[in-house]
């Protein structure tokens, strides 16, 4: 039970998809930053259900209150706990699957957990509702970051049998943000993105895909050794997002069938100063931040949520049964994870600078 | 810096490539624990050096020590400390590569991290030698585990171009472990694989590859919301390997493409109890485990050290230059790594095992 | 930054004094437990300003709400995020202090260490306030303790110069909880400390006092050698209510005077199975518990505000002032910081249990 | 099972008093530190047995081994593994008291929690013995602080009866470090204390006392709310040393009877800055540090090991039984625990001046 995450720059989170709210707590802010809540405001916008109409209907404002750890706009150092209340959960469509687990869902796995006490409504707390806390804590994250310049931007590269071929530089990604309802920065790809999502869900099916996530201007030799390192916290923390199942930095999978001449990078001096000739290490290398963009991959399953019917069991009566899931549902979450990549991301990028100042500890050393 | 691992069962880690010598600290493990310490040795041994006539020549017997923690072959209940010496470690070359950051290793990051006070010989805490600490500490695990019949099983699916095509049974690969040099439990496959090695060696260069692990034998519900889930634990560890770039659970980034319909697992009460009639989801639902083997695989790229000349930087004059990496060193770490994956991820099953127990609180409930 | 305290059964802080809200989320209550939310209500009443007609006049009902991790009234594994509302908080008095750092407060201390953008209304989160929140989160660990037959009891032994003499049995101690104002067992003494409460009042200026606390039918063993002993613990969690400044376990202090031969307490099985002659450890050998009552008494220092007319400084105008402290205050904090002391310890007790239940690990091994 | 403390500058420990080894693994100290292994040596050497004559008869000669961490004598920023060997260890004694706990030690909890299979052998890790480790981080931890000008320094102020009346300036006790073999800076009031331990020996007994702490030129600040203030954080250290029983900061236990109008501390700016009229407080508010010196006192129980006989159980013969302890010890191990005092507490002021860096956050804010 472990609801916590972080070392120096913290979230605990709590509530649940259709209880009473949603929130967070973020510990180790510093003192006298002013809170752009516009910002916080905008980001909760991108993952909101029904922006996009490809996705699912249950209408949520979700409007943020800032309870405490800020005075007159400023942070005092306390922590900073966010609410979102829940105000348009249906619970009806779940009592009635209450025995039922519903397939790739965290229903059968959590009722054997907590003995039959899990909240069921919605997936109580394993419910992607919580993402939008991620979100929360990820856009005070990024008012840090940007104070020195470090960017967080993440798009969908895949979606379905759809990928987006093309590998956009920086500057692409940077303008190209928040553009399209898929997240895929190209207008073409786009289109067969949503007709992709929308084939789905005429079928009563669903669709997984791609995020890709990078990181600019990070200083050189962020990241601890042996355990903290880059990879093991962006991975630790993109598994806390329901639905990821395959991460990748760099190369990747690709870098399996690739000789060491051609995957290692080389770097030399510039007039520009250090320049990388290539990135197949995802700007990590021991687990440390090489200067270069820190570059990763998140594969998503396809939704859970169904209409077709599937085979599943009845807890109460030990038999099997048929379920055909109702209520609303995103045949692709992929869309709205994008921000939620994104900001999370911010958050370990956060955390990790915190602890790289004081492991380089000028402060400590003469 | 954080060589610490684990809630429970906990490793520290410490020690480096070429200083006098590497270990570890393990807390938390039960107090009556009868250690074979023949296990340990036998772990150890699958990831020697110059054990396969594929590998590095540098010859470490590894030879551990258990410092405290057990008299008479017993655990105490306090901190088992194991050490293995340094022994046939030879600096030399590494004197001579001081300020030239080999392409593909920390040396580059770790010379700005730690203000150029590295321990450049060998790579210091970077080396994959560290490695072999993971393995003593999984072996003390895996006695754990086996008390509850739980087994962890990894194999080599891939090296370079050449991949495993067959899915083999939990029960071929628990017949066929150890069987190859490779790590490969097909043998035709195998000779492939090693074919593809000497090939790179004989180019003065190197080849990646991917290892699969499973756990048999997990009961469900292990994992805890929303932090520590199977994957988060699992990813973090494994990215703690020097060279792994990738992870993916269950169908990974293939779920990506797939419709939820296909993607979905479905159970069902059958004479034999409950059966997964398939296993995509690799054996984990909202990060926990559903009962069904965990599987996932960690690509790992090709070895960094290569003989082929390689453009990088001398940090001293400030300029471009060229290097040629002596030394002795693997052309695929692969097969060394599965034992590697295999024992570090018995070290993250127990942990999570412990705090699942605290979890079900059976003792704390009535 | 660390408003987190626990490893097992955590708890997570925010608010301040004068802001919106204080609240708590817990982190590690199993599923299933039906809270009871009149023993909640019931532990918040007896710190209740107003209670005593010795005590602050700051009118505040503190109602509490559980805004998630139950549902019908039975927790479901999640955080439980508790909130109280500030209603009566008056700010003003404070505004006109904001440069002028309260005596014995932490005004002058938090105002250089977040550079003055702490929030000085009331002492923000430094306020005695928070200690309410402690209140909740230990009066739902009690009711995890009440099934294993644990109890915790606190009262008060000495305020300002009356001291209680008598050495009260467990059981005299359990049946007269609460029945004073003071809280205070024996009700002479309870009066001669009122009376000393309000002659510090009447001269503006206030008392300190002593606490006592036992926790009853802890099995043997709790405590995790080195740095988890219960006198670590206990020590910690104390050191977290404002206004502690010292802690003996046992004979404590006394101990330093006396002859091993004294102070060893000598243990002797008898008809009724295992009894302890004497209690000098305060029942904790090596920080584990010995199966006698835990035994330890916290001092407070005398409440800081005071109207006497005090020196400070005037942190805008960088001068020596004078400094007359006004607003609602308790001439002697003692009496409520009754049940936070025994609330907090129950807390602690629960951490505690969790962490040896995964100690003997009887589920582990064989 | 928690054999590590520390956030940022950790420690890890392990051995036991009859095992092969005692040592510690020092996490987080910065890299480029110059390690000079003369004031380790010299801190050890303050603990030793033996250096008194009032002490005990065991000859350990404590040669500390640097193992990691250090490449010629520099700091890499890797973990510092150190270990002390175990030479002069007779078991033999504790073999014979096997199934008879000695009265004040952990041999009866020990023996309950880990169901018997705890390391008898002297007290195993329970031992007072590891208070060695303890010292050789702190002689780390001095060297971090004196770049900063931070001193700690700790002196004997009561043994059995005799207590030193007169209160040392700071410089007195900057200038009389180390002078007596009681480790009490006054050469009159030492003698009577080494009168009182030989008193004790001659008699087969034991005596207690109390050891004042004192941390100098702290800046204002350092220490984290709500739950790693410098007290919470100082006495969960300082009751990690066998033996201690109490700890009180500034006025302690006397501020329960002051008023509040004599306890509070009055600050002033002069000539020479800010200056504090008192330190009752002992240097501390809202957890925080004053800039006054931290001041705190440390009571320790009378040696457990006894030679008159004493009263026990026969674990194996469930019966009551004699028991006389043999093997050799200190009758008051007050004098020893100096330096293990003064150590411990330099360690956790590293830790929390690093986490106050981070807190301050003068490189993420602008």
């Amino acid at each position: 039970m472990t609801f916590s995450m972080g070392r120096h720059f913290k979230i605990h989170v709590f509530g649940e998809s259709h209880g009473e709210c949603i929130g967070v707590s973020i510990e180790g802010c510093p003192a006298g930053l002013e809170l752009d809540y516009k910002i916080i405001e905008d980001e909760l916008a991108r993952r909101r259900p029904g922006l996009y109409h490809t996705s699912s209907s249950r209408d949520e404002t979700d409007q943020f209150d800032v309870k405490t750890g800020v005075v007159d706009g400023v942070t005092t150092g306390g922590p900073i706990m966010m609410v979102i209340q829940n105000r348009d959960s249906q619970s009806d469509a779940y009592e009635r699957m209450k025995n039922t687990p519903r397939p790739g869902h965290a229903d059968f796995t959590a009722f054997y957990k907590y003995n039959g006490f899990n909240d069921y409504r919605g997936g109580g707390f394993f419910s992607g509702r919580m993402t939008a806390v991620y979100v929360l804590a990820g856009a005070v994250a990024k008012q840090i970051l940007s104070i020195r310049n470090i960017s967080v931007l993440a798009h969908t590269v895949q979606v379905g049998n759809i990928a987006l071929e093309q590998n956009p530089t920086d500057d692409e990604l940077a303008r190209c943000k928040h553009s399209n309802s898929t997240g895929c920065i190209d207008t073409n790809v786009s289109r067969l993105m949503e007709e992709e999502i929308l084939r789905a869900r005429s079928e009563g099916d669903s669709v997984g895909g791609i995020v890709e996530c990078r990181v600019l201007n990070l200083p050189i030799g962020v990241g601890e050794p042996l355990f903290d390192s880059i990879e093991s916290r962006i991975s630790h923390a993109m598994f806390s997002i329901p639905g990821v199942k395959g991460i990748e930095f760099g190369a990747g999978f690709k870098a399996a069938s690739m000789n060491g001449s051609d995957h290692n990078d080389q770097v030399e001096y510039t007039s520009n100063g250090l320049v990388w000739r290539s990135n197949n290490a995802g700007g990590i290398l021991g687990g440390l931040s090489t200067g270069a963009p820190i570059v990763f991959r998140a594969a998503f399953k396809p939704t859970p949520s169904i209409s077709k019917p599937q085979t599943t069991i009845d807890l109460a009566e030990i038999k099997t049964t048929e379920l055909r899931v109702t209520g609303r549902h995103d045949p692709c979450i992929v869309p709205r994870a994008v921000p939620v990549v994104e900001n999370l991301t911010a958050f370990v990028m956060v955390d990790l600078l915190m602890l790289h100042d004081v492991s380089i500890s000028s402060s400590v050393l003469p």
